[in-house]
């Protein structure tokens, strides 16, 4: 309710603060049964994770998970699944004078209003580290969903700032610090290090896609597929814009070009992005998300106090340029969360469900 | 649980289908005491309603709404409100064959498969005509948040398929068809015009802009006011992308750019569109939407039928050519009931919370 | 949240006032397919509805229910059934000076301190008439449950006042208006006579058995099904104690007496009332349940009015002398709810689950 | 949803087993600002701690807490606080044949037919050791609520097998093993010593008891404060009836005597249990629990094995002979949840109502 808990199935309760002693999950509503141990939910927490390259956060942090709770003999028992994860280099004193005053862009303000106070310590529950259990979660989700349904989750980043990304390959992504789906980076970096020297900050465009999601997943009117999914989306740190499918580019498309026509081979195209009426179609989930650039960058900035005066705010410290970087991961394991939740729900009110005629493939050849 | 629920402590749940007796909604959770009839609700159905130009479908649904519990003495008594609107209009001997097939783009697929049969018609419950209730249950919210904070919600269209629609002035809205913010809408009536002779569809873009919201609203980490505006957002049937603020722009700003400066005078700029880190700042919330094509059009398209096999699609009926065109009032509706829904949490958790400075306002001017 | 909502998974609205146009409710999560009409509900209905004997209140209310939604060509959709009881005999001249008094044991003090106001038309929402709707909700979870499980709920009535009424056949149950368990009631009648020309009225204890249910259901820590099911007793207009199983009696017997032994043949005694750990043994589910004297009554009582200063009431009016007699079937209709809530859950999480050994049967022979 | 979340407004989400590493907490909704330390809660813990008599079980536990998160220089955030016991002494080695057979009125058999897996270190998930979390979490309830309303929680012990504890002071509790309100317990020690000696157990009878409850907490229809109540203490492990003032002697109580007189110095009575139309009165909150019989005894018990055989069985290991002895502080710390529950929901949707005249005081001298 007061908004740590994400879904309701599948429902993951998230707690910590950049800078305390730890920050976790707790999984509730995981089916029983399913062999879980940490080196299933390491990688993906080994992909988000910093200071693997000079174009992200310099905090060093293994980022080791434990399972507390909700294993026995190495298979989840149905009850609470509880993920910890260390806070092992919480430096505090890089902060400058961001203590007394309010970094444009940032969350203090709306912190300290909302609140009465600020932990200040790294923007305390406000990081983008508390993404961390979240895509621990999320893995225990994709490995299910995997043995369900071969269900894959696949994210890679198609702009960074004005350097848009073309899509080569998904076999490219794991292959550069940027999640980028082609094989020569060398255009990025450049851009990177210009931005890093010019001590400023950019966005980025991310795309996520899902294979092999079963149809008929998705609650109307409310707790669509794309509802939620958007949901879950603009939930990620500095998200500012979502699209399913077409997206903001079906403004201009007519109803002849947009919607999909059907084929007993297939589905002939895919603006829907896999959802309609808010319904999974069995084709592939397409999500694309906007993030703003950093907002706790070096260059000075016009801000007020505490006391509500004028003031300029240069942020010090360790951040990430371009928060787009480590996004990739993060939405891929929210969208699994989302796709988790309702698979479940489905389970819940229509498994006796049987339809004459199979569904059409996804996608037709 | 089900889906049909929208919110948690102002919770609308939503009934009914296109062509049944009646749709409705029930709101629990509305603060007792406010003075309520039908007279406040009706005025926003009307802006909604069908049959008002001939841009839009000639269904003619009076769409009169009827309080039926709730209320004693014309003041909300705190217990649920039950609204009613009885369904008039519902003509279903024009949908051709689309009984027996699927029209691309529309969830008819979706329906069948995932609760293996379909209600044909109007499409039962994936008809817009369901958004009505939540327009009914949004005016109520509307209200109270007037009477609370003086907030005032405004929409207007931006842009009708290619025909972009500068902003003039929110006085235009009420003047025509569109909700379009100009004087002159000759342009977008002949576009429309040679749309429908061509027996197509288009997409649109929708602005809601909320004003006067108390800073501190939002539920970080997952129930972020932005999180839970896109979710109502990408839950309105038809709806493709959601942007907050600069949306997909933020893209390609820099971070000096983005982050929005702080003064005693106010901020100086609204690229976060009222929310940073999930909580709202005071500034306007902005939101943009983007709205498919309809997909119940005259031209012919491919599609397979219930068997499984290859099939020609032609809707007949009564359909709007641009879906986008009556989501002006149903997109500020949501919005109200998102806004509502914070304004009710924060009491609950933080209205013990005192802060020292006053929050700045909204706009430097 | 507000509390008009019961379940989640399959969630049940209530709407409306005892002297208003109408109450109802909306379920939502009904699995789909189900055929429904108005017959499988009326006749628990006509089971609860007033007017039916001397001994319960005299309004007269056919409580006929209308399906408005939510089932198509006698089929449940899977989308919200939203069930309507038009109230017509909503009488409100015979109150005397209830409006600007308070009864003693009634809920018009509690009511008044927390909405600000009181809707005294017959008790407004406070009214035992509400259960009407549950009633009609618990028919559909019946329904469901018989033909999945073949689960089979009972009620009946244990004692009335000082009277205690020995279980000899449920056979006997609809056959005299307490829904005694009982070939003769002549005892009953006497003494409600009795209590009616005191001008008092008195409490009784509730049966409700439930038999076929499945081994697993309920979700410890908290929604265990007895957690559950004394949620949903206790929340039975004038309910004041709630027993599973042995109840009170446990706390007398010794561990040795008190835990039901198994054998391959079934278990050998239910003192645990079919629950343990919070889950569902497969033995009958055995609930018992307190019901206080009504708190309208024709003696004059000692009080206050609304200004703060000593009144005495005295409520005139229809009124049950005792309440009790009318609750066997609404006892039995939230057990229903609870226990098709639970079966969905245990779908959602744990329907991939096998277990090597066969549950043993509910009852050694 | 799985049901190991307990509230809604002020969440409280339990992890851990018996046996595992650690066990705890997550709460989620806790207004920022007050001032928290471990300090606050270890006495409560304390309280309920094993090991302290001869009378409970030998296990020896220190259950020191620790917050990991949601206090930032000794103060509540408002953002999860989570609670960490670690898990000290938790041998294993003493269940004898109980891994491949069911103790008659245990959960084995429930978890292994729901979950299809069990986690027999002591009782896994299913154990009482759980309830020191909720201990915990009801202490930081207590706090806030003490604070607000001067509310104070106590709770005591009236029965214990066939020894009924007469009322004589609240004074006497904290200076026994048995949470008995008596100056003298030797007539309990001698009991449970003679139970000890014959290898068997016995039930208890605990009242609980909160004063200083605003009027007008609780949410009709069905989240009504008593109805949440006995929510929150049938979900204790081993409780099997619940009552709410008068409870089960309500029965036989008439109308005339059973409804409590209002007057302007107070109540003059309490047969309600402070609540009337499942809202708070304002009177002290009055709740008595029946709690069977440990059923982990050393008498040998019939019951079946693994694979559907008869089988004895004996348990071995550190058990209470009376689990009951150490239920009140966790009796007290469940009805501190479901009051805090509800007064942070007043505060969401009623905190506008004002009411011309007062309240009256809880009790008429």
């Amino acid at each position: 309710m007061s908004g740590n808990t994400f879904g309701t199935l599948f429902a993951v309760t998230n707690f910590g603060e950049s800078h305390g002693p730890a920050i976790g999950c707790i999984i509730d509503g995981c089916p029983p049964g399913m062999p879980l141990s940490e080196a299933d939910i390491q990688p993906d927490l080994d992909r988000r994770r910093p200071g693997t390259s000079k174009f992200v956060t310099q905090r060093n942090e293994a980022d080791a998970v434990e399972i507390l709770s909700g294993v026995y003999e190495g298979k989840t028992t149905g009850t609470p699944i509880c993920l910890l994860i260390k806070n092992t280099d919480q430096r505090s004193k890089d902060y400058g004078n961001i203590l007394d005053t309010f970094r444009p862009g940032h969350a203090d303000y709306t912190y300290l209003h909302k609140y009465g106070l600020r932990d200040p310590r790294g923007g305390g529950r406000s990081s983008a580290r508390l993404t961390a259990p979240m895509v621990a979660a999320g893995a225990v989700a994709k490995k299910w969903l995997a043995q369900q349904y071969s269900t894959v989750f696949r994210g890679c980043m198609t702009q960074v700032g004005d350097v848009v990304v073309p899509f080569e390959s998904w076999d490219h992504v794991p292959n550069n610090p940027f999640f980028a789906p082609v094989a020569n980076v060398a255009h990025i970096e450049a851009y990177m290090e210009e931005l890093r020297m010019a001590h400023d900050s950019c966005g980025a465009r991310i795309r996520v896609s899902v294979s092999n999601v079963p149809v008929g997943l998705g609650e109307p009117l409310f707790d669509k597929m794309d509802a939620d999914i958007a949901y879950a989306m603009m939930g990620i740190n500095a998200v500012k814009g979502v699209e399913i499918g077409a997206g903001f580019g079906s403004v201009t498309q007519r109803g002849t070009k947009h919607g999909d026509s059907l084929s007993p081979q297939g589905f002939k195209s895919n603006n829907a992005g896999g959802v309609l009426g808010g319904i999974s179609t069995g084709q592939d989930l397409e999500v694309s998300i906007a993030i703003k650039p950093t907002s706790s960058i070096l260059s000075p900035r016009e801000s007020i106090d505490l006391a509500g005066n004028s003031a300029t705010v240069v942020t010090k410290g360790r951040h990430d340029p371009c928060v787009g970087i480590r996004a990739t991961p993060i939405a891929e394991a929210m969208l699994a969360l989302v796709v988790m939740e309702h698979a479940l729900r489905q389970r819940a009110q229509c498994s006796d469900v049987r339809v004459a005629t199979k569904p059409i493939p996804a996608q037709a050849k």
